[in-house]
């Protein structure tokens, strides 16, 4: 294994909380009934529901995937199409999970800055794809990752704008939120704010890769648009025997404000890294850190360096560097992740490498 | 919550083992590399192939659902058909799964006395189902519940001669094994002669119902057959992204026949309560118990006794009663379940409570 | 080729009548706007909904199986089961192309004496399927099909009566009608007596097999069930670009009866065959003959002679024989179906070899 | 209806050739087989391979979206990724066909001039599509439109490259012929060389368009990749009952090279069309008119008239413009399409009215 203080790999590279681990060794005792009819599950839609001051359908898997899946197979029918940043999750890293379960929709990849649609790169799209139209795909589904696959986040008005656009056109709003804690530590508002009150529908709100083992909320603010999700979670295979378990993890995670806590610490890591990182000559750092993501072109050398020392992180794709930036033998694009288990030392020691390195 | 002691609704109402829950304790330090890229998930591929005396591809995921559905999507095109007992989990308890993970195929049920297919049954269906008649599905697995949905065993020879019958038809056997602990507790044979040299091609092994949070494994005795089921698998949702979470699970399981010592004790608490059932007047024991299940016919009052005190257990369909048991108003039909966590002072307190209700 | 008077394996067989050739002929002039919105098929949508004294939301396609697994589609999802008779053309003769549509629908097979589902076993199939118990399919549509698989027909009173356990239990109803045009050339009555008035929602009216080349009509009765189904059947390649090729047909077999005049004809070839095999020792015929095919169990010498003179019938599995009747190595179950094409003569000779035979 | 003579919205708007209909009429004496196992679909099969050189697995069937999305399956898994061109008929015409034949597979649209894939752009995607990377779609097939969208062909150097790419990287070939018999009068060199010789796998060759009333042919120059097709097409619904009703109008077609002549005279108009309109003042004509399609940006003032006069045409996304073009309220971008039945006086009618508006 790696030296676990230089591991920014991934999010996913990190356990649990000691805090949900806890929960998990209380939740353990005695009977309770299985497939969610138990009342930690319970627990966990009132705490939901709280959270997002409205009555809200929930549903909780074990995999952000099956998460965004479902979730837009309940708003988009097989001839649907689902409109979501090129770089999206759901765009080209779950497989064809979407069009799996939605049953063969089109997915249609939008061009963005920074992770972010373009309003007038929704329009346009939009415009390609006339309702009723019967030989194209059939507008269904806005797809918004928050925060962002560089990191980066959109602000309200930016949520709300894309929102409008999708709904005049009839489509209905889906968040991917596999960071929407990050999101919300570093934005500060209502976790209603940023959703059903800016127009978004459902919420795949991600806890795995934030202090949970596995544990994936879908957040219907309309419950009737999960009327069908129960035999879909089902038939996906997704409904987990012992319910308590995802339902434990989530009830830690919410309460006492654990999760905003946990996003918190992660996004000062990536802060921290990404402050000193760019102190170093010829490091640049591509987007903005808004969450616990650092998006850096380092030079060879540097990159050497660390990977020598046992750092752990990805390089990632060239073409997605911005616009005026380069990646090439010399200076190599990387994605660092911190998270909840980072520590200030770790952040520290990396810099130390990378800094020594030149 | 019903008293805990009386709950024998279900053997997924009980939590985790004690040294399943220290394993992810363990397992919780430092960082892995996501997606079952980890050392945890690699030592559970070695633990299986050790355990079957073969080299096996080994898929683990968080549910027995996913773990049926993959594995027949393995073996069965969507043009395909799957022969399995009327009553089996694949057949009707998992809303589809199969059906959605092969892209359509059909499930064609077979009688037999017990939950076993019987031969004669097997082979009267695939003589309905010519291979290469194109206007009817195309005969491709046979899908095999050990232990049954009735609490029943399949025996080695039982086992041998359906999969001789299949295999002479070009079908590739499949082994729903949710109680696949339960069956080698009781046969006391090696699982490599519970399946493939019995001639399974296929085991989904469960460990959720036994033990775990929520751990399966899809475990292909050829690899070859399992070409394709990373892609399946990820697409469905079921990659969980700390891989380490489903492994750690499965080594602690393996490690020192835990899972054996658990099975036993459970069929162990399950004997004791037919055994005491049986002495009861009026109840009858309806099917072997060979596993952690007990199917009986209660008298009115002995079950009202019973649920008068908080025990909880599941009435079941009268359809499923063998010839010559009846069940009414005056004769309830139940299933109780034992599990690793029910104590024989829990055995004895649910049979005191129905022999005082004569 | 064999000798085509001889040939009654289908009515499937046969080509399309001069008057649809003609009509085929006739719409060959000129230019006419591609995939339906073209005057012929607006024609054909009007014709039927006056045929069935009702706005009906109609969509032509080339092939009964498209018709029937588009139409259960329409009224049963993903997770849904459709109760047919376990011999119905969509259970074992489309090759799965309802899972295939429907996105891996069950298809629950229903019992019932020559081929009409006995309403017991109708409910007692719902009985199994409680609507919202999320580990089961959920029960959506009845499928019957008129005339059935044995060629009897339900009569105005056991199609209301099942249509009402149907829709009593939630479902809709859909008719298999591939040889509709038969049922109603028999009974005599209304096609809306026959299909919405009964509590038909949707209907497969087939034309294919009798009088036209490649021509089916789905017919909801509910335009509101069609909603998406120009989508569906866009999708399912069945939105033929030349529509006027399949309102055409349609046009000129429902102008002046002409459909019912050529179903008359053959029902009446397939009677005058019945009559005259019934009166040759050791022949039995099965079924009542309601519609254009005849069931019979013939003597293997007969049976040998009519096929050394070339004639063409199916043998037919034993197992679909009603109580009380036998087929062996002397006794051949057969299937010989009539069509608009059959000459008297045709049925005169073929009874006449026969005849001769014993 | 429009008046015929100026109709020039589709090459679907015309009907069939007499030597088609003729073909029908003679097909329609006597009984044959159904599904296919007659001497005419028998003798298509031979006159396809002997067209091609080689012993093809063929597949009649009713329309293009058909035969596209059953050939894209029979290539490629759920799982897999087709790269096409980003305005190729199955990207964006057929509402998500080819999704739902294979199962959820996902189609990349490439970028290239005039409709032709530009080499580099399938490389650049290519490299996005590592092969193994289990997040991603795997990379499976390359769609090859001949002619393309914008009326263009390819040229045999062209498509040996293209598939020499692809082949390379482990991907199957595929080629749209809607329009390929245009291509082929055209380019004037043997069907083989076009295809396989080429390294094309299969082609969806096109009847409909070009003299039948609706008939396909998937052709598979491996027959092993057809192992599957007789399922795939039944349960898809395509499998027509009277086959030689397909068959009939293909043996026709291929017949003393009628497909070529017909393709012959539609070339010949369009590109009189387009001769003709290029000398019209502010008309310009967008891509080479290579096969029977004309595409050009023609004054308001030109189109209002012939709109005027009945005309039928298609508006054509103006984002379809090559660089360099434009469109707008003055400039109306357009397509043409010329078909085997039109004559050319009404070609010169279409021109005279044109070039009077001015």
């Amino acid at each position: 294994m790696t030296s676990p203080s230089l591991d920014f790999a991934s999010d996913n590279a990190s356990g649990v909380s000691d805090v949900v681990m806890r929960a998990l060794l209380e939740a353990n005792a005695g009977y309770a009934p299985a497939y969610g009819a138990d009342p930690f599950t319970q627990e966990s839609q009132a705490r939901l529901s709280a959270l997002f001051e409205r009555e809200c359908a929930v549903f909780l898997v074990a995999t952000g995937t099956a998460s965004n899946a479902l979730a837009l197979a309940a708003l988009c029918p097989p001839w649907g199409a689902v409109f979501a940043h090129e770089d999206a999750h759901v765009m080209g890293d779950e497989c064809g999970a979407p069009e799996f379960f939605t049953g063969g929709a089109k997915l249609v990849g939008l061009a963005g800055e920074a992770g972010r649609i373009a309003p007038e790169s929704l329009r346009e799209a939009l415009a390609r794809f006339p309702r009723g139209l019967v030989k194209q795909a059939q507008p269904a589904a806005l797809s918004l990752s928050q925060a962002t696959e560089c990191g980066t986040l959109y602000g309200l008005d930016e949520i709300r704008a894309l929102s409008a656009i999708a709904r005049e056109a009839g489509l209905r709003v889906h968040m991917d939120g596999a960071r929407f804690s990050n999101a919300v530590a570093t934005l500060g508002c209502a976790p209603a704010d940023l959703t059903w009150r800016a127009g978004v529908d459902v919420l795949s709100l991600g806890a795995s890769k934030n202090g949970t083992w596995a544990c994936e909320a879908v957040v219907f603010f309309d419950p009737a648009l999960a009327a069908d999700m129960a035999f879909r979670r089902k038939r996906g295979g997704h409904t987990l025997s012992k319910g308590r378990f995802l339902a434990a993890q989530m009830n830690a995670w919410l309460a006492e404000d654990h999760w905003l806590a946990l996003a918190r610490h992660a996004n000062a890591q990536a802060r921290a890294l990404a402050e000193g990182l760019a102190r170093i000559e010829g490091v640049r750092i591509a987007f903005a850190v808004e969450a616990n993501e650092v998006f850096a072109v380092l030079p060879a050398r540097v990159d050497a360096a660390l990977k020598a020392q046992g750092a752990r992180y990805y390089d990632w794709p060239s073409r997605r560097l911005p616009a005026g930036f380069a990646a090439g033998p010399q200076a190599r694009f990387v994605r660092l992740v911190a998270s909840f288990t980072h520590k200030p030392e770790d952040v520290a020691r990396f810099l130390e490498i990378a800094e020594k390195a030149l």
